[in-house]
């Protein structure tokens, strides 16, 4: 039986004021520190002034710091207000089609004008590259959330983008592209011919669907050689996990407005930004003794945390990036074509890795026709059109409320809704229409790709 | 200069008690009363009987009421608090582009699940036939805003929806037709097959891009034909505008918040429905005496109210409805294939025809480029992207703004902020490429159009 809860809202707006000002960093409360990157050439820790080539220097620093906890400058304040704080809603629709004794709570990051949570690192980045006199960025991106959203940023802060966008992404959700013309961006398909390693990829392999560490290639490349440009990475990076925990904090704030603490943590899983947002200021609290579980969830068809190793890897596929300690397919691994473009990247942020690797959170692997089912549902329910990200995270979901019910035990389940789905309608269109399958990766695959790292530094 | 207000929030949200649980019916205060619909064959008003073969009888009883305040059932509550209050914003970039004492608040319907305000009368009207035991509706759609917030809405009641979609929108809209689907409607494009009028036009007219009044005529053929079948309308007609006011209200309410009261209510008009929700519950203190402007924008290609005739006509193209008494271009008029798809419609609401022939408002119309101008302006200062209707009112807005600012003069503006353009991304990509123009519509033809109502019975 669902919990009625009379009283309790809907929706748990928090004040404006009460949106947080500074961000926190896990680094300062890991049991274990990061392995540092590594410069591939040398396979000593990267110098920070080689990173200085690709990002602004506030951002290499934010990359590094152990401070835990690092203010946001006002003039971001300023533009996260814009749709931040994010709402906090209760799935009680689909508590009652479950039947289920769980209470569903879900952050919704996608009010945001981009449609999902990148716009809160996007705006952060374009600031930190604006006060650095950059006036051109590069950057790569799979489903669009994160061209979209450096697009709208970029445009905020007067700074002319140019965005490599997946091969596969880029057919199946056209208006993606649009929304970055909208907003002033330029948009191509990658692998393009604008780089030397695009045109070689395009020889060695024509028909391919892309793959973020391809387009990571072709935007880094862009950046070194276009004259006062700098490259941005919408994930995987701990700065930009850093801007996402503004998700966490604020959800933290609104179960507290209404007496909660979840018992589970849920956030879908591609570079780790959204599922780290939510999850690590409630990893903080785990690390400090408090009784949370905190899953993660992959796509079967890419599923870097269950099915990858632990291990130093390039973040792109021609390995322009330093080496990473991340869980990784291998650098070299192209995911299937699956609709949730934003989830087929071969690694696994740092941070995330480090605090699987601690056996501080768990993960889980879904097939894509489940996730469209649960999408279907949460669409038909709450209303609200999940991007095919999300699904992955609601699909969990269900099971979790499912097994409250089993159980009759009482949950309160806190999720991140991270982006919506309405410019992945075509993606539902297939799944209604049949035309979608799940995919069995084989084993062989993964292990091929990771060959290639054969020689690579072994984490300590 | 723009104002800073420190202080006064970016967003203010109503709490969910504070939701009205009433809606206001302007037929209680209006000066003069309204004409009632006539029966186009006795020139005689309309039997109510007769109209609870189209809609249930809840529904026509709200047509007709005097009562000021129509309680909301609970059950309508309850779904409209998946996304209600909507929240009121401060278009405070805006501002600061256009450098403009003026304060521009917004009340921002685009939050909904299906996009727009659409949803408010979809959630009433598909209780209201689940209570009469009504298992199936039929309606029409524009640019298919209307369509998908019906879908969702009889999804949530457990009713089977087919849409007759504009034909054009159909085309230019291809996502809007998946949503509908996404939520488990039936979507066909207008004029389609599938009825003896639609087929009727197209062998009259094999090209046309369809008209919301061709697509009424095939719903209500459908409705009257069809076992256990009723049609909704969403737009014109006296209970949808009810359904609607609940948006001026919270905006009155969101605004004594912070203090302020609008200098004038804006909104765009294509069949009336979202004007009226803002601009009714301001047109009551009005017509009792407060001084505040309120102002109705329309689309050049379809000028209803600024180049119309107050008169009786039909609703639909094929006179399967009674006649109205409204300002209309004719219903033989098939507008323009403009983008701004939901304001292709031939009359004006007659609640909303009344107010402006008694001089309570005013109107104005734009035509496309100034529109998509208004519209890229606002994407790329405050962020969300509008539907193309909505645009009409941000050009509106900003020509407002640009007044108060020549003139040196305070000013607050409230508009309604009435949908996103996230569906309808194609329209701006045809803008942006320089692939649309701008409409002059020729005299004569409307004049023709009125032609055909030659013979029909006076307004008194």
């Amino acid at each position: 039986m669902p919990h009625a809860d009379p009283g309790e809202p809907h929706k748990i707006n928090l004040p404006e004021a009460d949106m947080p000002r500074e961000w926190y960093n896990i680094q300062a409360d890991l049991p274990k520190p990061l392995s540092p990157p590594l410069d591939p050439r040398t396979g000593q820790p990267v110098d920070p002034a080689a990173l200085a080539r690709i990002f602004p220097e506030a951002i290499v620093a934010q990359e590094m710091t152990m401070e835990r906890w690092v203010g946001i400058p006002e003039e971001v304040v300023e533009r996260l207000l814009l749709f931040r704080p994010t709402p906090l809603r209760r799935a009680r629709a689909l508590e009652q089609a479950l039947n289920t004794p769980a209470r569903i709570y879900y952050k919704d990051e996608s009010v945001s004008p981009a449609g999902s949570h990148k716009l809160n690192t996007a705006i952060a980045q374009a600031y930190y590259n604006k006060q650095a006199g950059i006036t051109r960025i590069a950057t790569e991106t799979g489903a669009g959330q994160w061209g979209s959203s450096l697009a709208l940023a970029c445009q905020m802060f007067g700074i002319k983008l140019k965005v490599y966008m997946v091969r596969i992404s880029f057919k199946q959700k056209p208006f993606r592209k649009l929304l970055m013309q909208t907003w002033g961006a330029e948009c191509v398909a990658s692998p393009s011919t604008d780089t030397a390693c695009g045109r070689k990829v395009l020889e060695e392999m024509p028909d391919t669907p892309g793959s973020l560490g391809i387009a990571i290639s072709e935007a880094v490349e862009d950046a070194v050689t276009t004259e006062n440009t700098r490259y941005a990475l919408g994930s995987v990076l701990n700065h930009v996990l850093l801007h996402q925990t503004i998700i966490g904090l604020e959800a933290q704030k609104q179960m507290a407005i209404v007496n909660r603490y979840p018992d589970v943590v849920i956030g879908c899983c591609g570079g780790g930004s959204n599922f780290a947002g939510i999850a690590f200021p409630f990893l903080r609290d785990k690390i400090h003794g408090k009784n949370v579980r905190i899953l993660g969830v992959e796509p079967a068809a890419c599923p870097t945390l269950t099915r990858g190793e632990f291990a130093y890897d390039f973040g792109d596929l021609s390995g322009m990036t330093p080496l990473l300690p991340m869980f990784t397919l291998g650098h070299r691994f192209v995911p299937p074509a699956v609709h949730a473009g934003g989830l087929r990247y071969h690694g696994m942020a740092p941070l995330v890795s480090r605090v699987y690797a601690d056996g501080l959170m768990e993960a889980t692997s879904v097939q894509q026709l489940a996730c469209y089912e649960a999408g279907i549902l949460w669409a038909r329910t709450e209303g609200f059109v999940p991007a095919p990200e999300t699904t992955h995270a609601i699909a969990a979901v269900i099971q979790e409320a499912e097994k409250a019910r089993e159980e009759g035990r009482e949950k309160n389940i806190l999720f991140c809704y991270s982006g919506h789905g309405l410019l992945d309608l075509a993606g539902y269109d297939a799944y209604l229409s049949g035309k979608l399958a799940n995919y069995e990766l084989p084993q062989a695959e993964i292990d091929k790709a990771l060959e290639a790292n054969a020689g690579f530094p072994k984490l300590p």
